[in-house]
């Protein structure tokens, strides 16, 4: 099928929960997933099949921020993962410097490559805590910044930006996401650990939104 | 040296100039260049050789964008370069896709991951006609991304925004920069072509400021 925008698809929840959003709505998106050095490399095999199934055109970038990148605990070769819940300010170690303006960059120059105008990605509420690239100031500002930078005046769009993440279960139990083929922990392991901030946070939007999740054994 | 801010470094004159600029004015600019498909890898070269020379920490990043994006003629596999005065219609092919946004979104990441603040590039006055992602309101826009996405605030300077590259081969001279140490012909040869956009643009900025060029034979 071919795309009439760019979805950057991480494999995890919310993105994929976009996309199914997004599907619903009528669009077909092209979805960019990048292997960025994260240790939980498994979500990248979550977003190759669910594009697959859904019959939609996957491009996997490979950038190698572990090379140039040593603060980062969410990349190979950093220091562990910390447990505990995804407010404190222990796991600000999991921040990955200006990760999302850096994947957003590609996306953006991939949709001004095909002429296309928008790039969505899925960051939400309960991110803006810890992560400064998934605040509205910024998603605001970067999508300024990539219209004034392209001829196609491509635009930035975070659907999810005022939207707790229990929200984004509710919606994709409404569109019947099937849950086991996102991933979100964060440890790299082949089952999530449960202790990690964003497998607390996962167990946590599920329990408040009353639905199952069969991403869990 | 440790590094107290930033510099793209391409390899070519504008970046070169503002590294000696930088320099005159106490900085130590940790210097971060790109091989990014470009058929002109000899700028790299020189961006290493520069570097080496004033003892400063070079880093050289890859990331293969012929892979993503199919339309510029800038890139390794695209068409060929166009020959012809940098400003007409056909020099548009040169544009990679949101570049810029890419090259700076990196920069920003080191930036951040090293506690810096400040992030600086050479785009200057004659590169607006052609590419958006050098004009004011892009650069604006880009820096105030980079400081919403960050917790350094990083700030995305050029201080040659305003300037047109025959000032900048003035300052040039003036900082007596060795100019056979920089590389601007897009062409890819051993030797400049001396009839591409850049080539072209090049000498026409050392005639207007009276300067001999000499990184052309």
């Amino acid at each position: 099928m071919k795309g009439d925008c760019v979805l950057i698809l991480s494999g995890g929840l919310d993105s994929t929960v976009l996309l199914y959003k997004l599907l619903e709505e009528g669009r077909s998106p092209v979805t960019l997933t990048f292997d960025y050095g994260q240790k939980h490399k498994k979500e990248i095999e979550k977003a190759k099949a669910t594009s697959d199934i859904l019959c939609l055109e996957n491009i996997v970038y490979n950038i190698p921020l572990e090379r140039i990148f040593h603060g980062s605990s969410l990349l190979s070769g950093g220091i562990d993962i910390p447990e505990g819940y995804y407010t404190e300010e222990t796991q600000r170690s999991t921040v990955v410097p200006n990760r999302n303006m850096i994947l957003l960059s590609f996306a953006v120059g991939l949709a001004e490559d095909r002429g296309l105008c928008e790039v969505y990605y899925g960051a939400h509420m309960n991110d803006r805590t810890i992560y400064p690239d998934c605040r509205p100031s910024f998603i605001e500002a970067v999508s300024r910044a990539s219209q004034e930078g392209t001829y196609n005046n491509v635009r930035v769009i975070a659907p999810f930006m005022d939207w707790r993440k229990s929200e984004i279960v509710k919606e994709g139990a409404r569109l019947k996401v099937p849950f086991e083929n996102t991933w979100s922990c964060y440890k790299g392991g082949s089952v999530p650990c449960g202790k990690c901030g964003t497998c607390q946070e996962r167990e946590e939007a599920f329990r408040i939104a009353g639905v199952k999740d069969t991403g869990v054994m």
